[in-house]
Parts: structure tokens; C-alpha cells; sequence
């Protein structure tokens, strides 16, 4: 029987591999993944001896079909996503395109590992999850995501635009700290600048951001910002964008939200409340 | 100089740490953490001829106290989290006691690892990120994040219930979907259900959900269920809870949340919309 495991490679510095995905990737005989992410892999000399198949950055479809299809023919194979395979990685692709196939579980389990079986070939697929953006980005800003937090892809290649749009009013009436994966593109250049606008109707403009371009990689770039200065800002294929809540703060060159609060605001109009609680998050829970 | 490692212990086996994490527990001279975490580091053996101190769960503020104190005093420390430190772990308590206690930036950086100083004495703040539970859980249930997200405590602990109830309505009309951390304890009993109740005025009941107790650990329980049917579920401490969005489904065992669509339905009135394009996310986008 073929495997295959859908590797998270973390932020794409060797030690933010963990064990498990290093072992999963030593263990195969087939390495495929988009291109980027391929070479990363050989500068850690984790490729050595395998065979390996690199594609570009929108052929996802085909990195699961050939994913797929080598591991129902018997190999080893490691499918490679950049930070999580959950987050905007490969999980999907794959158990949509098993979905279409037909394959049929055959070993009445619930979740995964799970044995599949398509055509009278089995697979057996694991998931093996990683460090995604939001937790590597947030690791070299201090502590953003300390309360509750959203994640919001930015891309409209397959999600209508009028969906995100939605989603970042719902982001800002929840006063939830946002995390903008794909914020910007060659070819999406606007809908950085949008976002902005629309959370700015719901948080002051000083409210503390950030980009953090390459977290972890070469070339590492951290700047911090404000929810205004994201209006004008330059991003990239290769930043994640961090927006605070209404109680996110700097502190000596760190973004902190703390992780708890009392209501200062009236979450409506944005006004102080009287008979606020200050420094209740250092309050000791025991004490 | 002392040097304050924060690890994130990742779901809490061996294979879950990250290389980086497990250097820094190795080159530590003290480990600090809630009782729970020492245990599962004493049991991968990492912990062998080190200086443990173990404290209870709701000494957060202790921890973090004691951890900058040996810094300050020249020690290397590695102050544990499970999963990630951003995520409802150590960071912010630990930001947020060097605020208060009048710490200063010395290096002239931006972001972390960075220099701080008190009192005349120095040291090194650096956090390292893990997978965190809702990566973990993920990855044991198929692709439910796969698409847009909202991380959730329901721990009134330190949030008012009114805030949190109110990032619930949020993620309802915005369509997320959900992880819900700190799902109830003996004390809270009644927040799951009525979290539950909430999300059922925006999504049907019959809305995939999931619950996963000890992801990685001994006792690992993996339950599939549905929005409705967690009105009566029965939760606990070492559990995080899945739902998905209107787009989420079931695949022989596995949760699948698509990684893109069309608009099927219109989120104002749950209706079903002509013209949806059924089959959208396996278009090949370079097709």
C-alpha cells in the first residue's frame, strides 16, 4: 500500500521543521511540491537520493493528482505546503480531488490517518501539520495573537471579493486581531489598502500593525505600522499583515494585545467605558 | 546575559516539536511551565539533569515572574507553552510583566529576539513558535481550515462574556470557521452550548462540527458531530472544538472545508443562489 503524507515545512527554516515532518520527508522516496518550497528543501539537504518533483505555484491540482496517483501505485510520497497543509495548504486539494475520484475509506475510522481506496489501489494519508504564518510571524513581533484572532486570505483567485469584503466588517464588528495571509500581488494591488478602510471604520487609525515579509528566510523583513499606514503599505507575495484589536499596544519595539481585558470600549461607538478595569489582564487569576 | 527562551511544546509529543524548540529546551538551564506540559517533557526525557520548576495552572503571572527573574539573575531559561506561545500561551503574560515592571529595548531593534533591560541587568527574549491546537486538531479531522478562520476562547476568565458572545454573532455573519479553545471546564459549563446556540442563528444544524480531546497525547479522541449536536456535547479541559463554515462537509470520516467557492448562498438569508458555480474550487486556476 502507497502513502502519503501532507507535510507542513513551518516558516521554511530547517528549525522550524519539527521532527515529524523532517522524519516524514526522510522517510520518502518522492518529494513534490511548488517550486519555492522544493528549493528550500534542498538547501537543508533534505533531498539528497530522491526523486523529486517541483511545480509552480498554481498548479495545485496537479501537485495533488500527481501526489495522488504515485501514492496509489505504492510509493512513499511527500506532498510539501509551506507553513501548515490546513492553512491555505494542500489538505484541501487533495481530499477534493479524493472527493471527485470516488475513494472510498476502508478502514472505518473517523479522521485521519485514514486507509483509502480508489479503483482497487490503496492509499494510506496522513496529515502532518506545521507552523503556519500567523504563529511564525507573530513569534518575531512579540505577542499579537494573544486573544482572539481571525486569519483572512486577501486572494479572490477563488474566493469572490464581496465574501472577504464581508468578512473583514465581520473581523472589525468582533474587534478580532486579523491576520492577512496573500495580502498583496503583482497583479492584486488594491485590496490591502480596502481592507484597511474597512476595519478603520471600526478601530482608531494609530491601532498597531505590522508586515513581516519572509518571517524566518533570508532577506527577513519586520516593519511595524498602523492600521493607517496599511493604506499606503507595500507587500508582496511573501508578507503576512497583522492588525491589532482595540487593546493591542506597542511596547519597546514589540507589538503586545494582552490576553485579557475588561469592556474599555463600548464596542459600538468606540468610546471609553466608565468604571473601566485597568491592568486587569495582570490581575493573578488565584489570587 | 541571561537568555528567556518561550517554546511552544507543540501538541505535546516528541515528533510535534519543532528542531528549534527542542534546542532550546536542551541548551536551557532551568525549564518553567504548568505541571501538565513538565510532565509530557519529562516523559520525552528532555528534562534529564535540569532545574524544573513546575507550577499550577492558573499561576500564569508566577510563571512568567520567575522565568524573567533567573533571566535577569544570568540564566538561560526556557519557559514552556503548549502549542504556540502567541496562542493563548506565555507571551503576552510575559510582555506585559516587563511593561509593567519598566523594562527597556537596549538593542535599538525592532521585533524579537531583542535586548531588554531593568534594574541595571540584561537579557535576551526570544519566542518560538509551535504548531498550535488548532493546526494540530486540524490535521487529525481532514481540511476544516482550510478557509477563512477565527480562533476563539471561550474562557471568561479574563474576557468578558459580552465580548466574547459578540465575536460568536461575528463569526457567524462573516461565515468563518470556527476553533473554539478552552471549550468549557467544571466550573464553565453552559458557554459551549450556548456558543453553539448562537452560531445556529447563521448556518444550519446540521453544519459539520467536530471535538478533539488530547490531540497527540495518550487518550486522543477524535469526535465528528454537527452544529446541533453540540448543544449537548460534552467538552473538557484538554479539548478544542471545530465548525465549519456553509461550505464545510463530510468525507468518508474526514471534515473537508474547501479551499475556495462561489457564492452558493446568500449569507443574509441562508438561501441557496442562482447561478452558484457548483465544482469552482477544482477548477485549475492556471486552466
Amino acid at each position: 500500500m502507497g502513502e502519503l503524507y501532507l507535510v507542513g515545512m513551518g516558516p521554511g527554516d530547517l528549525p522550524g521543521l519539527t521532527l515529524a515532518a523532517k522524519e516524514a520527508l526522510e522517510g520518502a522516496e518522492v518529494v513534490i511540491g511548488y517550486s519555492t518550497y522544493i528549493k528550500l528543501l534542498e538547501e537543508m539537504g533534505l533531498l539528497v537520493g530522491k526523486e523529486v518533483v517541483r511545480k509552480g505555484m498554481t498548479e495545485e491540482l496537479d501537485r495533488a493528482e500527481e501526489a495522488l496517483e504515485r501514492a496509489l501505485a505504492g510509493q512513499r510520497v511527500a506532498l510539501v505546503s509551506g507553513g501548515d497543509p490546513g492553512i491555505y495548504g494542500m489538505a484541501a486539494p487533495v481530499l477534493e480531488l479524493m472527493e471527485e475520484r470516488g475513494f472510498r475509506r476502508v478502514d472505518g475510522g473517523v479522521g485521519l490517518p485514514g486507509r483509502f481506496a480508489q479503483g482497487g489501489r490503496e492509499v494510506l494519508l496522513k496529515v502532518i501539520p506545521g507552523v503556519t504564518a500567523a504563529n511564525a510571524v507573530a513569534s518575531l513581533l512579540g505577542s499579537p495573537l494573544a486573544h482572539d484572532t481571525c486569519l483572512i486570505s486577501l486572494s479572490d483567485l477563488l474566493t469572490p471579493w464581496p465574501l472577504i469584503e464581508r468578512r473583514l466588517h465581520a473581523a472589525g464588528q468582533g474587534d478580532f486581531v486579523v491576520v492577512l495571509y496573500n495580502p498583496q500581488s503583482k497583479r492584486r494591488t488594491w485590496q490591502l489598502g480596502k481592507s484597511a478602510e474597512i476595519l478603520l471604520q471600526y478601530r482608531p487609525p494609530e491601532t498597531p500593525a505590522a508586515l513581516v515579509k519572509s518571517a524566518y528566510r533570508k532577506r527577513e523583513e519586520v516593519t511595524l505600522t498602523t492600521l493607517e499606514g496599511l493604506k499606503e503599505a507595500e507587500a508582496g507575495m511573501l508578507t503576512t499583515v497583522v492588525i491589532g484589536n482595540r487593546h493591542s499596544r506597542f511596547f519597546e519595539g514589540t507589538l503586545l494585545t494582552p490576553r485579557g481585558y475588561g469592556l474599555k470600549y463600548d464596542l459600538d461607538t468606540g468610546e471609553p467605558l466608565p468604571g473601566e478595569t485597568p491592568g486587569l489582564s495582570l490581575r493573578r487569576r488565584d489570587g
